[in-house]
Formats: C-alpha cells, sequence, structure tokens
C-alpha cells in the first residue's frame, strides 16, 4: 500500500525522491493518518490539514540540522511520521507510547514541546538568537496557526523578532480556525491578508511572504525559494484546509478535531461515551444559571466545545464569549465585568489558568473582584499528557488572598458550587476534572455553606480528608470493602477556607489522618490540612497523598491513578496498612 | 499661588471653568506635583506627561459617570489631584497614605487598579460588555502607553476589541519611551504611525483618529468630538512629552521617570543611597559572569534600569536583550536560548514573574531546561505597594517540578548562587529583595553545593531555619542579644531541594523549630520544611513565620515589616518567648 511512505525512516530518503513523486506520496500520508487514528485516537484535522507544507518543509530544508518547531504542537503528526516514528505511530498517546505533541526526548527532529500553543515565536527567536551568538548559520523555522499566532505572546514575539535582524522564518499556517471557529479582530483581517505588501506583519518589522496555497507543492518551494532570498525575519502566509482530503473532516471541521474512534469508509464516529461527565454536568448547570440570572456572563479563551459551553453560547449569545487564545485578556476581561454589575464564570482549563496567573493575583484577587473560575481538566487529563494535566491549581491558588478555592466530589456538590459562586462576593474558584462523574438523584439546587465540610463515615480507628472526585472514590472503596466503622471519611469541598472547626475535632478524635487530592503534593491540600494542624500542635501522624513531585506523561487517567500509587487497589491497601 | 487648582475638589468644578482657564491650570497642576515629589518622591515624568490629557478628559467626560483607566499607573497622579485628592497629595505612597496607583478603594474615580502594565483594555472592554447586557450608556476609556501597549494581554484585548460594537476608546499615549527606551518592531512603527487611516489598529477592527498633540487642548477636545461621532471602538493616537514642562525631565527621561528627592530650582537630585543594596551586587557580578562565559545571555522584560542592567547593556549588547513588556515572551524567548547551547540569565521581579508562569512550568521546567532565573525585588517592596510585593514566587515556584529555587542571605552566597547557576543543567531560582544586602570581604567566586544549608549558630535551646535576607537580620539579633548559646540558627540558601538530612539531625536535636521567610506562609518554605518534618514523624513544636494569607499596602519596608511582625524587634520577642 505504502510504497513510497513506508522506505522514509529519515528525511534523507524523503529528500531522495523526485519531486513528482511527492503528491503521491501525501496521498498514502493521509491514508496512513487515518488508517491509524480511526482506531488509536487522536488529532485529526490538524494533521491533515498540514501533510503538503510537512512534507515541502523536511523535503527543501535540511532537518534536523535546520530547526523546526510546530505550532501547536498537534498538527505535528505528518512531521512524526517522516521522522522515524512511522511504526511508532499506532503507540500515539498511550502509555509507553509517543507524544501527541512534539517532545524533546523523543526524536532530535522535535526541537520544542509546545502542548501549549502560541510559544513558537518566542522559542524560534531564542533559538536564532542563540545561533547567531554562536555564529551558527542555519535555518530557523515556526509554523504557527491563524488562532494560536492571535495569542498576546505570539504578538510579543513578532515585536521583538520585527527589530532584529535574525534569520526567522514564521509560517502561518492560515485554515481560519481553531479548534472551535477563531474569533477576534484579527481573524477578519487576515481574510483580506492575500497578497497585502503593507500589513501588520511589515507593521511589527517583518518581511511578508505570501499569500500561497499551502497544499500546492510548487507554491510551497517558490515561497521557500525567495524567503531564502531575504535576510533578515520574514512570516510566510500559507493558506490550508483543516482536514484536507477527508470530504467530512472539511466540511465539518469542528467534530473531526479530535473525533475519537471513528470508521474511515463510512466516517461514524464512535459514540463510546456511555457516562456523564463533569463537563456534561457543567454545560447544563451553567445555562441554567444563565436564564436565571442575567448578571451572569460565561467566559472561554477558545474552549467553547471542550469546556462545554456550545448549547449556552447558542442561546445567550451575547452572554457566552469566546475570547480566542488569550488567557490573560479572558482573566481581566472577567475583572473589568465584575466591576460593573454582572457576574463572570471564567471557564478555563487548568493548565491554562497557568497562563493567567498575574491577572488572577493582581486584576481579581487584590481587587476582591467577585469573579468565579471554573477550572476544568483538573487532575490528570489522560492521554494528552505532561502539557495538559491540571496539577499544579491547588497550590498556586491556595497561596493567593481572597481567594475561595473548591473541588467537588459529584453532581450534587458540582452544581451546587456553581450555583452558590454566584452569591459570593469574592473570587472563587471550582476545579473539576475531565472523568465520569457520580450522579446525584436529587438535583435542585441550594447554597452551599462556604467553607464547609462533610462526614461521610463516622468511623473510628482513622481519618481520611479528601477533596474533589478521589473523595467519591475512596467513599466507594470504604463500602465495598465494609469499612464504614473504622473509617472516617471527611470530603472538604473547600480546599480554602479550610473547616478548621472540623480539623480541630478530627484532631482530637484521631491518631491518624490521611489527606488525598487530585494534585501534586508540594503545597497543596494536603499541605494545607498540615499547616492546620501543626499550628494546633496535633501530635498525631499524618500523611499527605497526591501526586509526586514531577511531570508525568501520557497515558490513560486509570493508568496514570496506577503510575502514582492513587489507583482504587493501592488505596485500599494503605488503608489496610494503617488498620 | 494654585489659584484654579486650589478650588477643585471634584472635576465638577474643573467643568465650570472657561476653556481659557486651562492653561493657568495646567501650569498650576505641574507646579504642584513638582513642589510635591521633590519632597516626597514619586513617578514624575509620566504624570507630567499627561497633565493636559488629564484635564482635558475630566472637563469634557462626565466622571465618574464615564469611565476612565489609567495604564500604567504611574501617570495617575493628575487625575489623583483632580478628584478630591489634592489635600492627600503628600501622603502618596507612604503609610496610610494614598497609593502610588489607581486604587478602587481609595476612590470612585479610579475604576481599575493598574499597577501593572497592560492591563486597560481588556478591563474596560469587561466594562463595556457590562455595561451593554445592562444597558448603562456612557463612556468607556481606557488611556495606555506606547510601551504597554505593544505587552501580550492589551494586544489580545484590542483583537477581541475589534470584533465588537462597543462605545470604547483607547488612547494611546505615545512618547515613545517606557521607563527605559521603548523597544521591538512597533516603536519603529508608531513612528510612522501618524495620521495613517490604515494601520495595524483598523487591522484589529478598530477605528482610528489622530495623530494629535497631547499637549494641545484645542486638538483633545476636537479629537473628542470625533470620537464621539464615530461608533464603536476607537483608538485615538495622541503624542506626547514624558517629563513635559520641566526641562531636565525632558532631556533626560530615564533618570527624571522616578527621580527620588530633588531641589525643584537646581535640579539636582538627592544621592541618599549610601548602602550597597542587592542590585548592585547584581550589577556587577552579571557583568563578571558575562565576561567570564560567552554562552551567558541575560534578558529583561523592559527592566534594564531598575535591574541595574544597564553598564552590562553597554559592554554587550547582543548578550543583554530587553523584549520590552512581554513578560510571557521573555521566558520562552529564554527557552529556546537555553535549546542551543547559550546559557540565559532571565531577569525578572517576582511579581511580573506571575505573568509568566505557565512559560516556567510548560516551556522550561517540564523539558528541564537550563535557565536562571534572577527574581529580583522578592518580599516587600515598600512604597509601590500591594501590586508590586514579590511574596508569592517561593510557593509558586516550589511545587514545580525540576527547580531549584534558592535565596542568598549576603553578597558572598548571592554571588556564588549567580556564579554557580551556570553550571547546573536545569532551571535555577535565585530570589533577592530591594534592600540593602550585608557585604562580605571575600569575593572570589566559588560552586556552592546544591541543596546544602549552612550553620550559622548551634545553640542548644531552639532551632530556627531560614532563608534569604531574613537569616541575616536573625544572625544579627542572635549576636546583638549574646543568644548563640541558646539559639541554633541555620540558614537554608535552597529552598528546594531541601537540606534534608540536616532537617532530620535537627529534628533529632531540637524540640523547638522556627521557621522564617520573607514570604506568604502558605505553601512557602516553612511549609515545605513542615512537609519534610511531618514525612519523618517529627513531634515537636514548629512555628511558620512568614507574612499573612491578605494583600499588604504600601509603606516603608520597616513599617511593612512591623505590620506583620517581622522587625527585628518582634522576632526578638518572639524568640525569647520561646526560651
Amino acid at each position: 500500500m505504502n510504497n513510497i511512505l513506508s522506505k522514509i525512516s529519515h528525511p534523507k530518503q524523503l529528500r531522495a525522491l523526485d519531486t513528482t513523486q511527492l503528491t503521491a506520496l501525501a496521498y498514502e500520508m493521509r491514508e496512513f493518518i487515518l488508517d491509524t487514528l480511526s482506531v488509536k485516537p487522536g488529532h485529526l484535522g490538524a494533521s491533515l490539514g498540514v501533510v503538503e507544507l510537512t512534507i515541502a518543509l523536511h523535503y527543501y530544508y535540511n532537518t534536523p540540522e535546520d530547526l523546526l518547531i510546530w505550532d501547536v504542537g498537534h498538527q505535528s503528526y505528518p512531521h512524526k511520521i517522516l521522522t522515524g516514528r512511522q511504526q511508532l505511530f499506532d503507540s500515539l498517546r498511550q502509555k509507553n507510547g509517543i507524544s501527541g505533541f512534539p517532545s524533546r526526548t523523543e526524536s532530535e527532529f522535535d526541537t520544542f514541546g509546545t502542548g501549549h500553543s502560541s510559544t513558537s515565536v518566542s522559542a524560534i527567536v531564542g533559538m536564532a538568537t542563540a545561533d547567531k551568538i554562536n555564529q551558527i548559520n542555519r535555518k530557523h523555522i515556526a509554523i504557527i496557526g491563524d488562532a494560536s499566532i492571535t495569542s498576546g505572546m505570539s504578538l510579543e514575539a513578532l515585536n521583538h523578532l520585527g527589530s532584529t535582524d535574525l534569520d526567522v522564518l514564521i509560517i502561518l499556517n492560515d485554515n481560519n480556525i481553531g479548534i472551535d471557529d477563531s474569533v477576534g479582530g484579527l481573524k477578519k483581517y487576515f481574510k483580506s491578508l492575500e497578497n497585502q505588501t503593507e500589513n501588520i506583519f511589515t507593521n511589527f518589522g517583518l518581511n511578508f511572504i505570501g499569500t500561497i496555497d499551502g497544499h500546492n507543492f510548487e507554491e510551497l518551494f517558490s515561497a521557500f525559494d525567495k524567503a531564502n532570498s531575504i535576510k533578515g525575519p520574514k512570516v510566510l502566509h500559507i493558506k490550508t484546509i483543516k482536514g484536507k482530503g477527508y470530504d467530512l473532516a472539511e466540511i465539518d471541521q469542528v467534530k473531526w478535531h479530535a473525533p475519537g474512534l471513528f470508521n474511515k469508509l463510512t466516517g461514524e464516529i464512535s459514540q463510546s461515551k456511555s457516562s456523564t461527565t463533569y463537563q456534561d454536568i457543567f454545560g447544563e448547570t451553567l445555562l441554567d444559571l444563565l436564564k436565571n440570572n442575567s448578571k451572569i456572563v460565561a467566559i472561554t479563551p477558545a474552549m467553547l466545545t471542550g469546556s462545554s459551553l456550545i448549547k449556552s453560547r447558542n442561546q445567550f449569545p451575547d452572554r457566552v464569549i469566546d475570547v480566542g487564545i488569550a488567557e490573560q485578556h479572558a482573566v481581566t476581561f472577567a475583572a473589568g465585568l465584575a466591576t460593573q454589575n454582572t457576574v463572570p464564570y471564567c471557564v478555563i482549563y487548568s493548565t491554562f489558568l497557568q497562563r493567567a496567573y498575574d491577572q488572577v493575583i493582581h486584576d481579581i484577587a487584590l481587587q476582591n473582584l467577585h469573579v468565579v473560575f471554573c477550572i476544568d481538566r483538573a487532575g490528570f487529563v489522560g492521554t494528552d499528557g505532561a502539557t495538559h494535566h491540571g496539577i499544579f491549581d491547588i497550590s498556586f491558588l491556595r497561596e493567593v488572598p481572597n481567594m475561595i478555592v473548591s473541588s467537588p466530589r459529584n453532581e450534587k456538590d458540582f452544581r451546587n458550587l456553581l450555583y452558590t459562586a454566584q452569591f459570593t462576593k469574592q473570587p472563587f474558584a471550582i476545579r473539576y476534572p475531565k472523568n465520569e462523574i457520580p450522579l446525584s438523584p436529587d438535583s435542585t439546587y441550594e447554597k452551599i455553606e462556604i467553607g464547609k465540610s462533610e462526614i461521610i463515615f463516622e468511623g473510628n480507628k482513622l481519618a481520611i480528608l479528601s477533596t474533589g472526585l478521589i473523595s467519591s472514590r475512596i467513599e466507594k472503596i470504604i463500602e465495598q470493602n465494609n469499612l464504614q466503622d473504622k473509617i472516617a471519611l471527611i470530603d472538604f469541598p473547600f480546599i480554602k477556607p479550610l473547616d478548621e472547626s472540623r480539623l480541630k475535632a478530627i484532631s482530637l478524635k484521631y491518631d491518624t489522618i490521611l489527606t488525598f487530592e487530585d494534585g501534586i503534593k508540594k503545597g497543596g491540600f494536603g499541605s494545607g490540612v498540615l499547616e492546620f494542624l501543626n499550628s494546633i500542635h496535633y501530635k498525631g501522624n499524618t500523611t499527605i497523598n497526591g501526586y509526586p513531585d514531577e511531570f508525568i506523561e501520557h497515558a490513560s487517567i486509570k493508568e496514570l491513578e496506577e503510575m502514582v500509587g492513587l489507583d482504587d487497589l493501592s488505596i485500599l491497601q494503605m488503608i489496610l496498612n494503617y488498620l
């Protein structure tokens, strides 16, 4: 089948081909990607869109000596396939398999890890600056999407680059879409960018080449020739089609961004999902809240679909606002809203909230503004891996004055936290995982008392204090093993403020306390419990359980929990050991 | 003297004046600012530059009903003076006095706190969106400098704004300088922006007005008329001169940005500074390192002067790089450099590192890249206040895998940490305060063992563990009170990794342990010590000392230490209580 592709284990072999063979290679590449991803889920659309571009780059440039960065990294599959990882491709995003993003530890061709978007311009400017200092002469190329390039850090980097004489080529891969539709003033502008000689990039001080068809080899090679002839930094504007070559994916680009399992021939996508997730409950609840409180405004930085906001956006287009890949702006925009008698719900993945930490501190918490942070994908996210796990948020939010930090263990608490948050007059963070949610029969809304913990079991041998989904998992473990008499399980929906009176009572009754959380241990929930227990001179034994002090790769969430010793069996064994 | 100004305690009184009186008022305003700041130090240059603009805005618009945001906030002095704070102006930046930045708790005219730059566009878009939802019709105006507007978050906000129909006016106050000279491609571009009808702002989807002279009332009012006649969002480009009206300040704009005490008539600036600071030692040491290791590159986001980098930049212009107000880019630019055989020293204030937290995690630590973070202004910064204290960094860095986190107590350790950091092959953070540094006689460089603590005194009653400058303060307190026999003082230059073998030894010897740090307690150094002591089942008493869980306003560093109970006397009393 793959007569050409199967023989390429290094770009050298690609470069030995005749240009007339490249179209056939592109066809084989698409078939290979479709065959693999239909059974091993991954990011389909973006990778299909850059097949010709990837072939052309590795054909024309001398990789890995010349440096390529793919931004955002999920468009790197053809790059991985051409650079020695064809045989490994069906291990994509699985435990011990290759990563879904470029990874420096995986290949010398992956010059920079790009799990988060919009980093490539900064990184390539850094690389080119280093080469200038070290007097190394080679090419530096970043490929960045039209949604990614509008993020603040890309624009900062373009501004810097424009004042240098560095030999850097930025390829703007313009497919006019991100994961969802692109937004913002520049989206419209890019449509008119075609072949303009004076434009936003030349304003930044950059040379401009384009616009060309990114699926046409001749146009690509001729543009590379032109780029080589221009000294200093330049931008090449190419147009591509996300999902190119697979009709269904071209037509419904949002659905086919990362479709999961599908039948390549019929295009049927597996409806494998049977259980209700936190995301489902979030979407439903937010819609309820929007209906019942006209002051509520939801904000997402380019994650309408991922955060289950589509339905709410369709019903309340003026009050569900996608600001694009712009986390810093999203949070301070929410701050502005909060000053003027609205209640912003800023919906953001835990790992991306790291991008707006100063805005959380300086613009929200310092001014004690009433912004609700709905922190999605907290804890392990699974196959997206180390770049996407939401493991730092408890620690980095717990130290911020004025913040309420919460995490619901089940549907009821989740709904009620989302409901309650609209009434508090201070910043309120609700962290929740990408996972099945334990459902609750009664779904009426009621206000939760801020800072109150809940006793689930009141056994007498040892006390377990936990927060978030892991509380429900431990509840089940205790029930299934009939340990209710021996173990006290207390759930802390509030990590901050801590229920100190309960902690005091527990400290008087139990000699052994275990804490559990879906996050990194250093500075987290357990650390907060320990700080308080220490302040009241508790002399029993406390053990903190959470994630270790290391970055953890991709695998299923269950596998990851096993890796850190927080799977059900390990938890049970630990509890039994303490009894 | 101030015939007009002294009668204005609210903009209503300003609006009752005849326009012919405004030039005289501007003159009085400048005299008032100069008279006050010459004896009560503050940000002179930026405020002198916006005298006419401020008068014109409050004269023309209906403040506080119409909303104004000043970005960055140190250009808000004329605004404060016209809005009821003339009598309080000589309390500027002092304990219990008015803040050097707009503050929502200080005045209804201060709609948004802007201690950090580049937040105003996001905030004003939020305010205008809220007003649209609430059907309130009024004006929304942000005034932002040409250095601030190039920061990523401003550009993100302009991109969002350009796709809306909001009634927002962005005034680009272009004086062609930040604290130091502006940098980047846009700096050059703004020079050519004058009266262009198709430009970078129209590319973003914004209407454009200008360019006008920001010191000319007629031009300002006519531009405001024009802005009112245009529906939707618009940018007004005005040119002003930083330091306007005070010749010396116009000529040397960097020196007169915030000159400290000066003689208004002679222009002589008080050389009050007698002691050597951490900043001085940093500047000297970095220059040494640059001379001796050609791989070292220093990066600053727009703080060349503040971080003592001028001398190094002048000697090594290619290896000391100011990237502008672009913290996210600065850090990922450093990451790119680190991948290609250079050793970047990223010099950044603690409070501004919050802007690049994701870049520290995702681009540096996850890839275990060798970037040295020189974290200036850690701990209390004094009169700049709550927006600028560097109190969160220990906690937010300690949880990041692969990071070395250090803090030197004196000159010797500071030099040696800076020296040692070039040889490690992982991210290395060195935090140091804005303060006098205890000098050391011997200044040869030697490598420090990573993670090693140092016993200063080995008394037998109680152990004090501390990190950073406060270690030296405690050393003095112990010496002056002859407590060496009773108190063990152990300095931890390394917060991470912790010297666990030393902690173990201490735990066996002492029943009472006190920890001290110049940072917030939650999740900090003391919390890390506690986590370890707990893991080895220490049953003695541990007390964590640091800053409380609250935002702390402006005052001198000594006053702030008193406020949190960490002045010398309080520390001595605490120690005596424990003995």
